[in-house]
């Protein structure tokens, strides 16, 4: 398995690309690789391309960028709103949400959360790892966390935000799932309160969805909405990933 | 939240139930819980019961089953084969398998798989924890952990198996999902090997199916096929549980 980089560099053939001392650590130190070898280098607008090291220390590395491998496409057009878990279950939600494929993740903290604030740069670097791994063409953009109804009052009205509803009125997911700007929004353990869910049933492009019998975890909700809608209304139709 | 519980004994009205030391301890230590506290109990049987603590020490506790809450119901029929990834994250399949409604787990091992025996005590523990959280009736069966060729010679033939391929000729999750008896094979980290492919492919009940252009962890790649599934096959038409 060839190494996959995000840079932040532009990406074309020829181009020389210095990446960050921590990536030049990672190539040269941890995964021992030298001048000639190949890496695969993106930056979520130039597309996916073919690099080899040209220069490489303890501190630094240069690689030369040779050919395109896959061109910059769009990507499903689905956001995530969640109630960050504590600990290891916020990094499988961001490490999940990148796999499947969401556009955007935003942090929302509301009147049962217990996590109140995020680590927005350790966050970013699992985002960034996540993508690398999955071979995705881009990193989800990473939005401000900020209270619920200030994430809610920033809420574009074209787009349709599904609510993870654990009580109250919903429809089931697979019906309620319809094409278009999408976005899923879940709650803490505790749940959304009265006033939360008061507020939610009065915005016209709300719409509480339920997923079954049994309680989900916060992050199992997110997870689980996500691949339904990639399956229904995302990439899924697509195959794998193949490079030309 | 009233502490929920799995037990071996049968439940009816006016039974005296003994629970394990390890529950004993539980209850009577960790939550501090003393005579006449509730407690609900489910045995995968007969329902689940609202009891109340008769007796509590630190290694036994003896509960009083008082009305049944919800009836024993028919749950939906898929099971998960999955090659077995490392520490944490089997840890996590086990959880989320279990939120997610699979009938029955069964770790295979396959030609590259890296994780070869799987500590059963601790992911049957696992099964119930999850079972107890997520308000399921019943607890996942664990099927013998075996080879996949194995676990292939003892596949129902009237279970269609959806095989989750990263590679090869595949049809899209969401076309592929049919009703009835189904179930799911994630393969290991490195992917299934050519001449199990190939044996796969020679199956009657078994039918490839993609998750997309990206490249999902074995893990994710079984929660999110499980969630397609209930969510178009399952229970998840059914709103959040009721009790009576």
């Amino acid at each position: 398995m060839t190494i996959r980089l995000h840079v932040d560099a532009d990406l074309a053939e020829g181009a020389d690309v210095a990446v960050s001392p921590a990536q030049a650590h990672y190539l040269g130190s941890v995964m021992r690789l030298g001048p000639g070898d190949p890496v695969i280098l993106f930056n979520g607008r130039d597309g996916e391309w073919a690099a080899r090291l040209a220069e490489v220390n303890r501190k630094a590395a240069r690689l030369v960028v040779e050919t395109r491998l896959r061109p910059q496409a769009p990507e499903p057009d689905v956001w995530l709103l969640f109630a960050p878990p504590k600990g290891p279950r916020l990094d499988f939600v961001t490490e999940k949400a990148t796999e499947l494929g969401a556009a955007l993740l935003r942090p929302v903290f509301t009147r049962r959360s217990v996590v109140t604030r995020v680590n927005e740069e350790k966050m970013r670097a699992h985002l960034i790892e996540a993508a690398e791994q999955c071979e995705r063409l881009t990193v989800p953009v990473l939005a401000p966390p900020a209270p619920l109804d200030r994430a809610l009052a920033e809420w574009p009205s074209d787009r349709r935000l599904f609510v993870l509803a654990e009580h109250g009125p919903s429809r089931p997911l697979a019906e309620a799932l319809t094409p278009g700007p999408a976005g899923f929004l879940v709650g803490p353990e505790g749940g959304f309160d009265k006033t939360e869910l008061d507020a939610l049933a009065g915005l016209p492009f709300a719409v509480a969805v339920g997923l079954g019998p049994r309680i989900l975890r916060a992050e199992t909700a997110a997870l689980a909405a996500l691949a339904c809608w990639q399956a229904r209304h995302g990439d899924w139709a697509v195959g794998p990933a193949f490079r030309s």
